[in-house]
Formats: structure tokens, C-alpha cells, sequence
């Protein structure tokens, strides 16, 4: 697939797509079967090769970037686009990491006895094949056919056009090592037409069991919208810190802090600060000295406007819109509170239902942020950037989902897979 | 909703769809929250109310029979439409037995404490809003009604033009039920416009969190293929019982004949037999005199058909479609293969991915079989129809899932949750 010419033609794409698929699918039956020490040892040889090419993918990415300059990219989309040796490094590592973590295929969900002897068991197998739609990072390549050979999966890939030359070389890498490991190389394919490629992964039923977009909530609408496989949302982040009247001021500071400012262009970043009327004229003032201090721009409902106001500073009025949107800035919403259910409801209005915090001291306000709250991740007196397939101890992540079918929240290995009942007996007949 | 005049244009059904899916919405975050002590009284009370409604359920199920045969709708579909007080007994019993079953909503699925000292742990939550699309049968109105009620989601209900009387008498009586437990009406739903209500709710983002198809394959495709909303994809059931090498001769002929026989027109009922060349002759004279003695009409591939001509048992050549088709009927295919690796070929070709069983006493076969064959199911020395929910034990079922994502096999309770993380600090943050 890396070498097929680019006609953008929707009948092309869906032969090249049924191509792809069929040969994925062959690809998978062998995948399925693979023990966890054959896996492991690929996963190696894989990060050798990539490691061994290292000045070719250096290359190819500047060839990216050189193109991607000429054509006026951001810097912030170059410095997402960029491998130099270390980053190559890094990514041959995050490799051999995934070699070290458990396998989740043949994990058995659960089992039983009947009355009538038959054993049943639920065990875990891989999906099958996972189409992949992502945009600049490269590093996403290497991630993606890391998870899917450790879970089973043939993986089809199809990531950004400013990336292309970057993941051709290492898609050509990964399938050459695969091949002398004696794994079909169609365990790994890219797709690197046109747009007519996406929509022929994503309605190619029967082929690809599961599709998997990364990106912009542009990318992923269109994904979701055109779908016609299964498909696990991953994405928008619009979270929420809420400071309850019994909160602890210090902790308040900090997790804000933290929530907004450790990495804004994620996901789980905080993006709207909500605060209790009772506790608004006392934590408020030191929640925005420490906030502005790290460069963030506020956005203030009337009454957290007047505390800034009285307070001397400096604020936006915010529109409804601001209470709507991810910034993936340092800007932040905020509005003061009535009372625990009126965060809880303007939480359930402009949230996305990925990470919601609650910073407080009381443990009956705790328990109903919980159990009323309806986001992939409720926290009680943490940061919002615990969300995270690293940070939860997964060891590798795919993406944030932030539907509710199949996965919510960080997606690791598990979550790649899929389960099959098996039921034996000795002749039973109902 | 359950009393809108049906005027069958798209901006009137999306309008419906919207004024039905914002007030599950509401009604699901009250049942979030209840109890299984409230939900179990909930359902006593609903089935009381059934109980108490026979006269007026049957009176309504009569109208729909009378408009049905008027239009000449088949005998089966009448029967499977057709409400006296003795099934209206038996369904208001199962809503009963669904008040015994544990509540999933609150399970911890895994926890753990990070080195950081955050706790975490993984929680089954209700979906939400959960959008069913069903045809004949009313029975499934109300298993529906209490599978949502008793996994904490409102059910927005689909069912079809045939039972419209039935389903809005029982959906009435369902709702003042609930509204006298102190739970919103609007909890348990019926759309009862024209088609365009499906549109409209396979496509209400935002609003519906899940859609169930249960019915035909050409239902269960159009819904696949307009929704926007997640879909898990219940159904079709090509299901093969390949009878090994190495298989008993008296389990293959039990397994085989209650495989086909026992409920044809279900997708738990097997449509294909497959045979090892190496036992074909000796097995297949007695499984044609079980299968044809209980009526079954075969179609049998050139081997197959040899041994039938042979042994003087009626048969018609195989055409390729018939090895593709869900006959739900006394008929089923039949053809000699080479080996396992090509009975496993054959599965993959022609089944579904619903249920495929081996019969062999050959430990390896067995093996190969389980680990090789791609489906909800795979069986060995057990009839097909086991894939059951009540016979594996669930206590209900929503459906068989057919595809891999979120639930694969039946569907019971457990199936209807989603999960939460929960977060617990004392001010963390990275």
C-alpha cells in the first residue's frame, strides 16, 4: 500500500481500501494466534529497525518540514512534526516498553459452571483490524502499530499529508522487520491517498472492525458523521475545576494551577474554573494572582468579574461561547456558583464528559460530584492531567475516549480488544 | 410522546426526537442515581400494573391482529403478535424476575492506588439514554422498559407499525406506573411516528447515547448504516456445526439435529453442517435420517450430495448463496470439507459471527477450533443454541451482540452500563 499512486477517485480509494482490508484481515488471523513471547520478541526487532533507519526517517522528516515551512505551517504544527535522533530514540523506547507490559489477548473476563455442565468462559481476543485516522505527530505511527501487534490487531494507518514522507519511511521500516520476525507485513499498512481514503476506511464493513480517529474535533466529526464501522470517539476535553465552598484554598490554587497550565494544548486541560458563591471573595483573589502569574487569560462570568474587578485583575467578560470552548490555550473560563448543583448542571451543560474536578474538604459535596457528574474521568482534589493512559498505569495509551460504548476514558491495551465466549461440553443439547 | 400525532416529515420527527431525547436525558440523571432497592419496587410495581391492565393490553393487541390479518400479515408474524392473558402473565413474571437480578450499576470493574498516592477505581454507570428499534413482537416493549429501568437508563422505544395499539397502551400504563414510584414518566418512551422518527433517532447526537437494533438483517443494516449515534449490532446468525475427524457419532447427530430443530427461526439456530471427508461416510447416513425425519429440507455440496444419492436421501444441490444464508427455517446446507483448517476457512467465508461449534473428541482440534474460529461463540460438543442470555445465565437479554465492540455474544444487564473513573486525591496534581 505505501507505494500506490495517489488517484483521488472514490471508486480507486475503495478498491485500494478493500485491498488493504482483505490483506489485514489475513494478516490478523495469524496475529490472533501469536503468543505473547513471539509478540514481545517483533516488538523488539521492530525498535531495532526503526533505530537502525534512524537517519532515514531524520531525512524524510526534513523533507516534511521543508515542505511544510514552504507552504506557511505554524511553528507549534512544526515542532509536533519534528524528529531529530532523540525523538526517534524515544519513540524505538516507548517500544520496548510496550514489550514489557502484559498481553491482554486470552485474559479471561470471566466464567462459570451451568447446571447442566457446560463451562463458560469469556476470554479476551483482539478486535480484528483497527483503522487508524490521525493527523502530524509520526510518533502516532509507531504507537499505533506498537498496540496493535501487542493486542493482536492489524493496524491500518492513515495519518496527516504534512507527515507522509516521515511515516512512508517508517511504515516501509516496520513492515521489512515484521517480515523477518515471519509476521505478515500486512499487519501494518498505511493509506496515503487523498481524502477519498478516509471515507472508504470508515464505511469499509466487514473489513475493518473498529476505527479509531485522533485529532481535531473537525477530524473526528467528519469520522464519527461518516462512519458506517464501529467507531471509538477519542477527544475534546472541555474540563471543568469546581471549587466547593468547603474547599482547602491551598489545594484549590494548586490544582487549578496545575489543571490549566502544566500542558494547555491537551486534552485534559482544564478549560472553565467554577467556584462556590460562599467561598468566591476568599479563594478567588489568590486563584487569580496564581493564574495570571503563569500567563493566563481569564474569562469572567459577572460576579467573578467583579471579585477581579475589585481585586484589580485584569478580565474579559465571558460569552456563552467561552463557557463552550476548549481553548488548548492559557485562557480559562470562570463563573461563580450558587451552590454544588449549579456547578453540577452548568458542568452537565458545557462539559464534553471527559474530566471533571471537584476540590473540596466535605465528604457528602465529594460523593455527589461522583455520583452526579457524567464525564469518562470524576476527580476529588486532583489535577485534571491525571487523565492519562501513563499516569493511570496503563503503560501506553491509543487515545482519551469520551464516548461511553466499549472504552471511556484512557485507552490502553485492553481496550484494543474485544471478547469471544467459549463453551464446552460433552455432547449438551437443550 | 406517546400521544403526537404522526405527521411523517423530517423536521417534525427531529423536533419529536429532540423533545423526546432532552427529557430521557433529565429522567436519566434521577435513575442514575436510585437505588436497587427503589429500582427493584419500581419494577414489582410496574409489572402490578400490567397485571392490572391485561384486559386493556389484550383489547389493544386485538386491534392490531385485526388490522394485521386485514392486511394479510403471515400466521407466524400474528403469533408473534399476539398477547392473551397468559403471555401478558408471562411477561409481567419476567419483569419480576428482573427485580432479583443484581444491579451492574455501582460494580467496580478494577481499582488501583498509584504511586502518587491517588486512588482509582473503575465504576459501571448507567449509559444514559438508550434508543431501542425493534418490530413485532410488544413482549420486547416491556423487557426493554425493564432492562433500562434496572441498569439506571431511559429507553426511548421503536417498535413497530404492526403492534402501534399494543406498545401505546403498554407504554401508557408503564409510565403512570413509574410516575406513582416517584420516577420521571419519561424514563420509558414509544416513537410512534413514521420512519423518519427512526431517522431521527439514529442520528440525535447529544442526546441518545446508544441504539439497539433487534429485528430483520435489512432493519438492523439501515439503522447500522444511517447512524451517527454509537450502535451495537444485534442478529444475523449463519451458524455452522462442523463435525470433526474425531467426533462422536451419537453427539454429532444430537448436537446437529437440536442445533437446526430446536427453534429454526432463531439466530441461535444452526443454518450450516460441515463434515471432515475422513468421517463423512460414516456419519453422514445417520445424521440425514435424524435431520430429514424432523423435517429438514438439505442442501448438500457435491460430496455431500454423493453420499446423500447414496444412502437415498432426498437433497438439492448447493448454490454458493445457499452456504451464505440464514435460512430460520427446517432447511440448512451441508458440505464435506478436507480438514479443519477447512472448515475454519469456510466459517470465516460464510458465518456471521454468531455462534460456530465443533464436535470432535480430539483434544487439538478442539483447541485449534476455539482459538481459530472468529465469533460471539464457539462451542465445542454443545448445540449452537446455548447462545442464549437466560441460558448463560445473565437472568435477561437485551439482544446478541454480532459485533466486537463494547459487548459480543448475549446481552444482559451489564451490557446496558457503561464506566466511570473515579479520582480520589488529597490535592495532587503533576
Amino acid at each position: 500500500m505505501t507505494n500506490t499512486i495517489d488517484q483521488p477517485t472514490r471508486a480507486d480509494a475503495t478498491s485500494r481500501v478493500e485491498r488493504a482490508g482483505g490483506a489485514a484481515r489475513v494478516a490478523a488471523q495469524r496475529l490472533a494466534v501469536l503468543t505473547r513471547a513471539d509478540k514481545d520478541a517483533a516488538l523488539h526487532a521492530l525498535a531495532d529497525a526503526l533505530l537502525a533507519a534512524t537517519d532515514r526517517i531524520v531525512a524524510a522528516n526534513e523533507a516534511d518540514l521543508a515542505r511544510g515551512r514552504e507552504s506557511g505551517m505554524a511553528e507549534g504544527l512544526q515542532d509536533r512534526l519534528r524528529l531529530d535522533p532523540e525523538r526517534v530514540a524515544a519513540i524505538v523506547e516507548a517500544l520496548r516498553q510496550l514489550a514489557g507490559l502484559p498481553d491482554p489477548v486470552g485474559d479471561i473476563v470471566r466464567g462459570s459452571t451451568l447446571a447442566n455442565g457446560l463451562q463458560l468462559r469469556q476470554i479476551r481476543v483482539p478486535m480484528g483490524v483497527v483503522g487508524m485516522i490521525y493527523e502530524a505527530r509520526p510518533n502516532v505511527t509507531v504507537d499505533a502499530a506498537g498496540l496493535g501487534l501487542k493486542s493482536g490487531n492489524a493496524m491500518i494507518l492513515r495519518g496527516g499529508s504534512a507527515a507522509a514522507d516521515t511515516n512512508r519511511v517508517i511504515v516501509g521500516v516496520l513492515r521489512e522487520a515484521l517480515a523477518q520476525q515471519g509476521i505478515p507485513a500486512d499487519a501494518v499498512q498505511l493509506l496515503d491517498g487523498g481524502h477519498e481514503d478516509v471515507n472508504a476506511l470508515i464505511t469499509a464493513r466487514g473489513l475493518v472492525d473498529l476505527v479509531i480517529p485522533r485529532g481535531s474535533d473537525r477530524l473526528i466529526q467528519a469520522v464519527v458523521q461518516g462512519a458506517t464501522v464501529p467507531v471509538i470517539e477519542t477527544g475534546v476535553g472541555n474540563c471543568h475545576v469546581y471549587v466547593d465552598a468547603a474547599a482547602d484554598l491551598d489545594q484549590a490554587v494548586a490544582i487549578a494551577v496545575n489543571s490549566k497550565t502544566h500542558r494547555p494544548s491537551v486534552c485534559n486541560a482544564a478549560e472553565s474554573l467554577l467556584v462556590h458563591r460562599d467561598i468566591a471573595d476568599a479563594v478567588l483573589p489568590a486563584l487569580y494572582d496564581a493564574l495570571t502569574s503563569a500567563g493566563v487569560v481569564l474569562h469572567t462570568d459577572q460576579r467573578a468579574g467583579e471579585i477581579a474587578g475589585r481585586h484589580g485583575t485584569p478580565y474579559t467578560p465571558a460569552t456563552e461561547d467561552d463557557f463552550g470552548t476548549e481553548y488548548l490555550d492559557l485562557q480559562l473560563s470562570v463563573a461563580v456558583v450558587d451552590d454544588l448543583d449549579a456547578a453540577i448542571a452548568h458542568i452537565g451543560r458545557y462539559g464534553s464528559g471527559h474530566t471533571e474536578v471537584i476540590v473540596t474538604a466535605d465528604r457528602a459535596a465529594a460523593r455527589q460530584f461522583v455520583a452526579r457528574v457524567d464525564a469518562a474521568v470524576v476527580a476529588v482534589n486532583a489535577s485534571s492531567r491525571f487523565t492519562d493512559g501513563g499516569e493511570f498505569g496503563f503503560g501506553a495509551e491509543i487515545g482519551i475516549s469520551t464516548q461511553k460504548l466499549h472504552a471511556r476514558g484512557p485507552m490502553g491495551l485492553q481496550e484494543l480488544t474485544s471478547t469471544k465466549w467459549v463453551v464446552e461440553g460433552d455432547g449438551q443439547v437443550r
